[in-house]
């Protein structure tokens, strides 16, 4: 498999890199092809800007999903989005590594969503979820959190960690054709011993192992939705 | 009252100015004080990172948190962090004005919040929710999504917008103390007639007039939950 990362933790030392860096290591070993795009050692421009389209097909006024479409199709997207693009079509497996800022995305790393996920690439009319740009790929979120994981439930104060996160492994990921594997999910590692940070790595490493053996989350197709975007009556639990 | 409308578009035609022109103009009207943060006009730096401080305590591992905190003690953060939050504190009520950008903050807004809501500031031990650094403040999202409002329902496609919200309404305002009033969402308005979009501003308008009416969304203060986070047996429903 070619695989890539997307890391989007400005320390070397911290426990996002060891588990980018271990990701590395041991998907390397198992004879995979490893690309990582570090986002803050690239410095990556995380602002959608007028300043993403090389030519701009309306000047007096910016309507960014039509700006995609046409620089698309003139080749007149910013290099750097280009090059990411190039990354993720070339990817069997995309990895997005990061901490939980706030309940979602640091913004450098929304801002690589926002630039790089554009319409007549990631998705466009009827070519989005199972249809999606990215088709044939799946993706896994791996990420650390503040907070311990008792508060990440229903009736915990922080909510479900799968409804924080399924505005990015549904809104996201799935909307792009990437399919969704299981995130792995590290709890408070600022908080932990050295020797549970190490327990977790290890319990990384035998997810990173195992990603051959997942299912993807159960996400309905688009065909399950009507003309309305509603789940058809048949699909309905 | 003071009102300070954090505007994350950069398209000074867009409809999202649009509503931010109701808005300051409405509000105006009515005797409140507006005060604009234009993100996009004020080229907002959106990637949070060890710049953010103006003096390290540790230069040789850069742990956020306790840099933030530091830095307020000895006032070594960055100088615009340091305005936002005084606009933050002379606040009575915050509006988040942006485009829905897959289904989330666009970078250049969630980099505004991963900057600006310093530990120590928005929040600490045993202040957080109702006991945010900012409590006693209301705040509300107003924004505009791509797709239609049919398909933001829970057995719609892009899942219900109250889920999709919620990271950012409890998880963001309501973290910091903050009180979410319910969000005003225009539907795809660049799907829309001039007179849709009209009505549409018009509905903004009405709702502006009737911020004092509201009732804030029902979250559960810090006391219901006990010492692990988990909701307290008298308050699961």
């Amino acid at each position: 498999m070619q695989i890539l990362i997307v890391h989007a933790h400005e320390e070397h030392h911290s426990f996002n890199a060891a588990m980018k860096n271990l990701a590395v290591a041991t998907l390397e070993e198992q004879g995979h092809r490893v690309v990582v795009s570090d986002l803050y050692g690239m410095k990556f421009k995380a602002v959608a800007d007028g300043e993403d389209f090389l030519e701009r097909r309306d000047k007096s006024y910016l309507k960014r999903q039509m700006e995609e479409k046409a620089a698309m199709e003139l080749g007149t997207l910013a290099h750097d989005i280009v090059i990411e693009q190039q990354k993720l079509l070339a990817a069997d497996l995309v990895i997005l590594q990061f901490p939980l800022w706030w309940f979602g995305l640091p913004a450098i790393l929304k801002g690589w969503v926002d630039r790089v996920m554009t319409m007549g690439f990631a998705y466009g009319a009827g070519m989005r979820y199972d249809q999606g740009g990215l088709k044939g790929r799946r993706a896994m979120l791996a990420l650390t959190t503040g907070g311990p994981e008792s508060t990440y439930t229903d009736t915990g104060m922080s909510g479900s960690m799968d409804q924080i996160l399924f505005p990015i492994q549904h809104g996201i990921l799935y909307f792009c054709g990437l399919q969704p594997l299981p995130p792995f999910v590290a709890y408070g590692p600022a908080h932990q011993s050295d020797e549970q940070r190490r327990a977790e790595l290890a319990r990384y490493h035998q997810r990173l192992l195992a990603l051959d053996t997942l299912e993807p989350l159960p996400f309905h197709p688009l065909a399950h939705y009507d003309e309305r975007g509603q789940l058809r009556p048949e699909w309905l639990t």
